[in-house]
């Protein structure tokens, strides 16, 4: 806070706004670190005020991932794009089976963004921050003019360590092994499609937008063999199984009666013309493991908030082809393709 | 590559251009990542396809750092977005004293930027990473629409670890301290500046884009106990100082005639009416240590290429204010204060 000392006015948070002054590096720029982001995110690394943070770790297996954040509109029922900034990257870390350690966050604003928007997304970030335990500890901030961005974007980057004898990853799933969903599908995108063509439902439906390391820290020491874990943001149910098939060349058999979906969730769907397996989740995860394993990995799932609701929807079978095939609950077989076009633009 | 198997068509290289589904997360997305990304920056851990990269780390002090790049415009003499996002981010790492270990690339690409650029971006960020010895080893891309954004942003995010002994923070400069530069200050912001301005110098004036962290590494292995080290970027040398001094509570005297700068930056400086203090330095570094060591830090920097211009430019003195004080070339002395406006946007 010392960079403080010899500042004359305060920022004006009620009524001001984002400026070029504020991308300059200048007293500008420090004056909106210091009283915006190190007041909120409040934690001695990010305070000690330098361009990196610095801290100790033990030897091990480190996992780092990032994500960028575009979502539209910034706020939505559910979240903002400040608390998803924070959990999208602490579950990219997490699938690994890691326990997310820190994050980093970059901010592009756009000129004329309003202050008092970026307050409440910032404090949204730091509350995400402060109840998942993973401080945001290094930090930066850019302005592009008015017309050259979209109020804001943000970048976040968690690193993590992942526990011994867990070795999570795509290409580990094998004929016979078993597909978990941790809970109902859809909600993210169906609740930002929805706030977009401003369509009320009698049940609000809101994003699942949550921060699931607390999850897979209790499903790894149930099963700590578990094969792969993705959490089907873009693109959806059927783009995380897509994904892992090709990577671990099998093939997937699922059951589109055993995948939880909310009733509200469904009939949105349906009224916007969507099909819920390729829309977006924010705090689900698709977990494969040993036929053996299923029933203490569901169990464990099941007892954690976050996994309640948590099913088996499916199991690997060999395939040269690496299809997922879905039994309709009509009766008949379908292939679930990849997300071929762009079904929800800036979902996340 | 895997994920390849399944697409029948490559992307356009020579006239595609980015559009809404690149950010799908569906097929077209891994297509572009497949094609683009993990065949330049081509490295094992990117291969693997997974939302994360792991890695074994051994026991120390790790440091984490992240810059966003929304420069304008992306191509310029001497470098281009991205070898400058990759420079930028190791410099932040490197500024702790730390040998940067892995990076990782957040894309944020608007509809219409066109695919041969953005090739020529990542080939050049990979050129970048190649030379510094530093993968970049997971990434994620965005697309927002036509009107939405600039092009192209990246935000890098690094980690490394501090060698044993060595304590660099911003907070460390005492009374009687030697204040080094590695070489000529502003050739990036003029070089960026002239380039928009459409100006033509009889020598062209090239960004110093440059990662440091080797010259850091010689630096440190000289003189393991370095105070203060910045690179002084946007804001440039005179904000640098002044964020120094306010963190370490003391004064600094330096000398204008000390300053390196080159003929024709400082030629343009006048030209564009710019004072070349305040102008950004992409491949320069700040280094503050004790009198007795600076002798053998200078003589370190200068064996090395992106040292070689070195200079003592002046020396820490207590005051309670904390002001940057400079003997003018006229003799006389004036307060070197902080960037108060925005002297170029856009700059990095």
């Amino acid at each position: 806070m010392t960079i403080m000392t010899r500042f004359s006015s305060w920022l004006d948070h009620r009524s001001g706004a984002i400026d070029m002054m504020h991308g300059s590096g200048g007293r500008a720029t420090a004056q909106l670190v210091t009283e915006l982001f190190v007041r909120h995110f409040d934690n001695p690394l990010l305070a000690q005020g330098n361009d990196q943070a610095a801290f100790d770790v033990a030897a091990g297996r480190l996992v780092m991932s990032t994500d960028g954040h575009v979502i539209s509109p910034v706020f939505f029922p559910g979240g903002d794009i400040g608390c998803l900034s924070v959990h999208g990257t602490l579950n990219d870390v997490a699938m690994s089976g890691a326990r997310p350690l820190y994050m980093s966050a970059g901010f592009i604003l756009e000129e004329g963004f309003p202050l008092q928007d970026l307050d409440r997304i910032v404090a949204s970030m730091a509350a995400a921050a402060r109840e998942a335990g993973v401080p945001i500890v290094t930090g930066d901030t850019k302005v592009v003019e008015k017309g050259k961005g979209d109020g804001i974007f943000i970048t976040t980057t968690g690193i993590g360590i992942v526990p011994e004898g867990v070795s999570i990853s795509g290409d580990r799933a094998s004929p016979g092994d078993k597909i978990i969903i941790s809970g109902s599908i859809g909600d993210h995108g169906v609740a930002i499609l929805s706030r977009r063509a401003n369509l009320e439902f009698e049940t609000e439906i809101r994003s699942d937008t949550a921060a699931l390391h607390g999850l897979v820290a209790a499903m790894v020491e149930a099963v700590p063999d578990i094969h792969c874990l993705r959490d089907p943001t873009r693109g959806g149910l059927a783009t995380t199984l897509n994904e892992l098939a090709q990577q671990s060349r099998v093939g997937m058999r699922i059951s589109e009666a055993a995948i939880p979906l909310k009733a509200e969730v469904h009939a949105a769907c349906e009224l916007l013309g969507l099909d819920p397996l390729y829309v977006a989740n924010e705090g689900k995860l698709v977990a494969i493991c040993a036929a053996d394993d299923a029933d203490l990995l569901l169990a464990a799932m099941r007892s954690h908030p976050l996994g309640a609701e948590a099913q088996v929807i499916g199991e690997v079978v060999p395939d040269p082809n690496a299809f997922v095939q879905m039994e309709t609950t009509f009766g008949g077989t379908r292939i679930v393709d990849w997300l071929a076009g762009e079904q929800l633009p800036r979902i996340c």
